[in-house]
C-alpha cells in the first residue's frame, strides 16, 4: 500500500539539491494539507511560504544557521491562526472570544495537523523534508520576520526540496514502549533499560560519546541538545508570545 | 498517486459499525505513526489504546456522550509524554530540565504528528477517523481515568473503526485566503468577505441559521459552538493540568 509505505519510509533531510519546486507540486502538497480535520471546521491556521533568496538566507540565520533553511528552495512555516477568523466575527457582529490559551492550543493542533499531512504529501512526490524545532525558541523574533499581527504564532516549519542525501533511516523505540493498552502503565527500571537499549547500543551513539566525552546517550541530551537552562529561556520566549499574541486572557470582561 | 489520493479524500467520520480492527493493522497503522518526525529523536510522546467496552462506555461520558466514542471499536489517546524520557535520563545520572512549557509544546508537537500519521495510515487502510477535542478541556478526568503520571498529558485522541455512514466531504475556505508568500499580509474587510462567502452560502450554513435562529454563521461560533465563557474556563483547566502535571517550572534551582 503506498501510502503505508511512505509513511514507514520517511527519513529527515538535511541536505537539498536546489532544484525548484514546481508551482503545481507545491499546490497540491499545501492543499493536500487543508484537507485535513481542523477543529469545528474552523481551519484556525496560516502557512506562509518562503522562497526568495535573501529571505532564506535571513531566516536561515534565525533558525540558528541550518544550511539547510538556506539550501532548500521552499520554506514552510505553519501558524496557529485566530486572526483571520476573529476578524470575520467582528465583521459580522459577533464577539469572538478567542484570546485565551485554550484557542491557541486549538489553534495549534490544526496547525500541526496539516503540517504533517503536508509533510506525508511532498513525501509522496519524493521530496524530501525537515521540521525545525527552533521555530518555537525564535517565535518572537519569527512574528516581527513575518510581520505577524496578534491572534497568530508561529508553530512549526517545515523544509521542502529535493533531497541532496540519502540518508539511513534513524532508529524508533520499540512500539511496546509507547504504547499502553487501557490505562498508562508506568514505568519500572527495567522496562526503562529494556525500551532504550537498542538505542543506547548503537554505532551513532558510539560515535557521539566519544565526540562529547560523555558517559551515556541521556547526558547528551540533559548536558548539549535540550538543556535546563536552554529550555527555560524558551519557555519564557513562548508564554511571552502568547501574553504578546493575544492569548493568554484569563478573565471575562 | 493514492497517498496524495487519501489524504484529500479525508472525511471525518461520525458513525460506526462495531467491527473489531484486526490487531495486524492496528500495529501497522500505529507503527506506521510511530516513524512521524520527532524532536531530536526523543519520542516523547505516549499512545493509550481503549478496545475494552466498559472502559468505552466511561470514556464516552468523559468526552461530553458523543456516541461514537462508545460505538468505535478502538479510541486512541494521545499525550506529551515526558515522563518515560525523565525517568531514563534519572537512571543514567543526567538531570533532565524537562519540567517547563517548551517541553509540553514539545511533547504536544510530537503527539500531534504521530496523531495525524495514524490517521493518514487508518483511511489507506479504509478505516474512518474523527478527532475530539474534548481530550484538552477533560484532561484533567482523563489524566485522573487513564492514571496519568507527572510528565504526561493528553492533547487529542482518535475515535478509530469502519465507517458506518459516507457523508459528503466538507468545505474548506479557499487555499488563497489561509496561504502568504513570503510575509503574513493582513486581510482586509474586503478579503474577510471573499474568503468566507462560499462557506457562508452552503445550504449547510442555511439550515444551521434556520435551526439556531441566528443571522449568521460567525454567530453560531461565537453563541453556540466555542463561546468565550467556555473557553475561558477550559483555558484553566488546561494551565492547571499543566502545572499539576510538572510542566510550568519557570526558575532555575
Amino acid at each position: 500500500m503506498e501510502t503505508i509505505k511512505t509513511l514507514l519510509g520517511h527519513k529527515t533531510i538535511r541536505k537539498y539539491k536546489n532544484d525548484p519546486i514546481d508551482e503545481k507540486v507545491l499546490d497540491e502538497i499545501l492543499n493536500a494539507g487543508f484537507r485535513a480535520s481542523t477543529t469545528g471546521n474552523m481551519q484556525v491556521y496560516s502557512v506562509i511560504v518562503s522562497k526568495d533568496k535573501e529571505k532564506r538566507k535571513e531566516l536561515c540565520k534565525l533558525h540558528f544557521g541550518q544550511n539547510m533553511v538556506e539550501e532548500a528552495p521552499v520554506l514552510l512555516t505553519f501558524c496557529a491562526d485566530f486572526n483571520r477568523f476573529n476578524k470575520w466575527c467582528k465583521q459580522r457582529d459577533a464577539d469572538p472570544g478567542y484570546d485565551n490559551f485554550l484557542s491557541f492550543f486549538t489553534a495549534a493542533i490544526d496547525a500541526l495537523l496539516v503540517a504533517q499531512n503536508v509533510a506525508v504529501a511532498a513525501e509522496a512526490h519524493g521530496l524530501g523534508i525537515c521540521y525545525l524545532g527552533t521555530t518555537t525558541y525564535q517565535a518572537d523574533k519569527l512574528i516581527e520576520f513575518f510581520e505577524l499581527p496578534e491572534g497568530v504564532v508561529p508553530v512549526t516549519t517545515l523544509v521542502v526540496g529535493y533531497p541532496g542525501e540519502d540518508p539511513e533511516q534513524v532508529d524508533r523505540l520499540p512500539a511496546g514502549g509507547v504504547i499502553h493498552q487501557e490505562k498508562y502503565t508506568d514505568y519500572t527500571p527495567d522496562d526503562i533499560d529494556r525500551i532504550y537499549r537498542e538505542k543506547e547500543s548503537l554505532p551513532l551513539t558510539a560515535r557521539l560519546l566519544e565526540e562529547n566525552q560523555l558517559e551515556n546517550l541521556a547526558q547528551i541530551f540533559t548536558f548539549k541538545r535540550y538543556t535546563k537552562k536552554d529550555n527555560l529561556h524558551f519557555s519564557r520566549v513562548l508564554l511571552d508570545v502568547l501574553q504578546d499574541q493575544g492569548f493568554m486572557n484569563q478573565e471575562d470582561d
